[in-house]
């Protein structure tokens, strides 16, 4: 499949690595192509610097935010959940309309220091603030409650012996999301119905932020028992 | 020990009935002792009347909220969200202070229909409110992430293999508390850190509502697999 990835961090790089690994054709969206692949330092977190990562995966194509979204029949917002609406508006809203967007990203509020408070929670999300600003994507929510490690292979942690959330408004692009986070390894998907149930699941954050800090390692992963 | 529980619905019943089996002087607090023992229906939930419920646990001893105060070494909140601060005045700040008091609610809002949203979340949350209100309380936030019969048996779901957290700023009362939920069987008992902790905690609530409604029964858990 032609998938686009948004964002050139350490989500992105995971999630666009392990996609073309598994045979994908994917290019990475990113604003100014030059730049991004000028970058060759680590950043403050550890992760390469996008030109450094990209000489290790040169099947990886990289584009402007409007070839990402032509390219791609299904994008994914790995960007910084304060970026992820703008990002997409440079994609252009008539390259998107009628794909499916699999929304990775958590809105996440860094301004007031950490740890991060979220920028919108309780009665709205991320996701659906996408979602109604681009009423054509079949927007998504999954992948968001797991570090970028987790995500792409989820038998880093426990066997894989743990919980995916999935959410979202159209059935078919939740099925067709569903069986491509099966392909990197996820067993219990669980679907949490319309995409309202993103509020839950980028609730999560707080939880999983704190967590990350007690356990010293982002090796982790909620398993829902029952 | 003599522990107070402040309320009488679904959570209060099942853990003062638990308290009781397990040898403890347990007295219910209520604001209307004679009104309170007069409930013999059931509820909209299936819940036992109190009187019903108490005519069935004898040893459980019912008093009003200042006797319930001056009873308990240990107090557990077992109120709703919304009625918590009100109960606690009610009790009597100068009876409640160097107690423990477990946190069990959940800011639960259910005034603009259902699904409830949370009345606080993100940069603060009941159980520091509560601290707050009561500086002289030792605040311990545990058992809001379950449900009645959960809590009170975790063995109930998946053996019991899966996760409790426990947050607070006094380490003597969290030592406390969390020797008393291991005595309810729990096995993996998880500490946030401080008070900041019960955000990530009472934010599972949304999620943990979805779930409820997706799997039809109460009767699961988060275990964080690590």
């Amino acid at each position: 499949m032609r998938i686009a990835v948004f964002g050139t961090g350490m989500v992105g790089q995971a999630l666009a690595a392990r996609l073309a690994q598994l045979g994908h054709d994917v290019m990475v969206g990113t604003r100014d192509v030059a730049k991004t692949l000028a970058r060759k330092e680590p950043d403050s977190r550890g992760t390469p610097g996008f030109g450094a990562w990209h000489a290790a995966h040169p099947r990886v194509q990289v584009g402007t935010l409007p070839q990402a979204g032509a390219h791609g029949e299904i994008l994914v917002n790995a960007t910084s959940g304060d970026a992820s609406l703008e990002v997409l508006r440079q994609a252009g809203a008539e390259r998107l309309s009628g794909k499916v967007l699999i929304d990775v990203a958590n809105p996440l509020d860094f301004s007031k220091g950490m740890p991060p408070s979220l920028s919108v929670c309780n009665t709205d999300s991320l996701a659906e603030q996408l979602q109604r600003s681009f009423p054509g994507l079949l927007v998504v929510k999954t992948l968001n409650t797991t570090n970028a490690s987790v995500m792409t292979n989820p038998a880093a942690v426990g066997d894989g012996n743990h919980t995916l959330f999935v959410c979202g408004n159209d059935a078919g692009a939740k099925a067709k999301v569903t069986e491509l986070v099966r392909s990197f390894g996820w067993k219990d998907v669980v679907d949490l119905g319309d995409l309202t149930g993103a509020r839950g699941a980028e609730m999560l954050l707080p939880i999983w932020l704190r967590l990350f800090r007690l356990l010293e390692t982002p090796l982790f992963n909620f398993k829902v028992v029952r």
